[in-house]
């Protein structure tokens, strides 16, 4: 498992580099509650596999320049190894997302949001960038499952930077022929028919059915979305954005929401934290 | 035509900034006959449209550490507005050209080669990106067809850094559903035949074949290869990546080798160097 696979390489760290402990900061402006939940099971995390997680809670009067000017001193931080924006920014000020996300040092960027990392991601040049960490979630998903990427037919539905348009890439260059579709796709039945891998980051309850679904196909799904239902606490429960019932009846294997894709985001995240550190040490000793 | 289109603007910027020309600087290391002829045609139509355009040669001797301590110098000169490095790079020395490509300031990184320049197109932030020349110009010959893009089934075949990959990211940001295809697809002729836009940038010669084109769909050829043959001038003879003859009579538009997307291409160079100095003039003006 990721998790326990994590665990170990800190502690060999500490045992190599006396002490040494990767770190991370999680940066949130405002008081989101879906952020705070979030932000609450990536610190759980990190203080499980021994990485030393800061939150840094900015107020919602925070303003932009204020925000570049924490971020800057973090990247500056020599015992940061990553650092992480919450998104969405809950701030009573204009903020730039796409300005603050860039501004995170690209040698930091454990979510792998800036455009550099994007860039290196989306033209294969995978040797130092991060990958971002539900794409990546997907990945080792698809990797448990034993099926082989390379020839296969791909679809992606969603072009999100953080879900569908990075997952393209990374099911690209492990040579799969990808698909990618979105809102403007005017035959997604059929396009989804196609898949032998399909992965989902479309941010709509349900949406694929599982009729659309190829016999023995491996399917993904990122979405959570909530929907009212009065039998639950709190008067909802969480879907995907796949049909479960119908599309697990075709599928070979499919990733159960909640309980799938999201906690493998959380492990990938602390996969990067880790692997900051390691260039760093590695960086070190080769001088 | 876009030529004359460019033309008129560098004549209205000198009109308006008291003899400002907008400035291109092509960096070549060593002395390929292919790159030769590229570069003879951008320093010519640079000069139809007005733009101060500068080769810089260097002997194959040279180091990558010099070539990117003149890349630095470029990037500070201020009459400078584009900046492109002829690949690939034909020196005696080991030259990464990931670094080199990398080097160019992204504010003048008029080829779009740069992460930074590939990832804000990969993730549709297109704001204040430069557009690799081959992928804008397909868009423009594309956009002369009067076939709109949006929700159609598009098809790219290859992936490379300078067209199949920026190729896909342009198609997807405007709204096609797009397929990337490469050497490891399986099943090549049946996504071909799912194509109502098909961009083809796979290097090798007259691969796609005219049956495997669906009826009526716009082909973009963007494959430059040499056959032998005796009855030409030189015993070769240029041809694309589709075969022409049997694609023409199921297209509804296809362009043809030489001619269609090549000079395009150039053009596209100077759209962008013409682009990269109003960019500079507008922000001096708005101090």
């Amino acid at each position: 498992m990721v998790r326990e696979r994590l665990k170990n390489e800190v502690q060999k760290m500490q045992g190599e580099f006396l002490g040494f402990r990767p770190g991370l900061v999680v940066l949130q402006v405002g008081d989101r509650d879906d952020s705070n939940l979030y932000i609450s099971m990536k610190l759980k995390a990190a203080a499980e596999i021994g990485i030393n997680a800061n939150h840094v809670r900015l107020p919602k009067s925070t303003t932009e320049d204020e925000v570049l000017s924490i971020i800057t001193s973090i990247n500056e931080n020599l015992s940061v190894h990553g650092l992480i924006v919450q998104l969405p920014l809950d701030s009573l000020q204009p903020i730039n997302s796409e300005r603050v996300t860039n501004a995170v040092a690209p040698h930091k960027d454990v979510d792998g949001l800036t455009s550099v990392n994007a860039g290196k991601l989306s033209r294969g040049d995978m040797g130092d960038c991060f990958i971002p960490c539900t794409p990546n979630g997907c990945m080792e998903l698809i990797r448990q499952t034993g099926v082989s990427v390379a020839g296969k037919h791909a679809v992606v539905i969603g072009r999100s930077k953080i879900v569908g348009a990075p997952m393209h890439d990374l099911l690209l260059w492990n040579h799969a022929t990808v698909t990618t579709c979105h809102s403007k796709t005017r035959d997604l039945p059929t396009q989804v028919g196609r898949a032998d891998i399909l992965v989902v980051g479309a941010g709509r309850a349900e949406m694929v059915r599982g009729e659309w679904v190829k016999e023995g196909a491996v399917v993904i799904d990122c979405g959570i979305n909530h929907l009212p239902d009065e039998t639950r606490a709190g008067g909802k429960r969480v879907v995907g954005d796949v049909h479960y019932p119908s599309a697990q009846q075709r599928a070979a294997f499919i990733t159960p929401v909640p309980g799938g894709v999201g906690p493998m985001t959380v492990a990938m995240l602390m996969e990067n934290t880790v692997q900051s550190a390691w260039r760093l040490l590695k960086k070190r000793t080769s001088r």
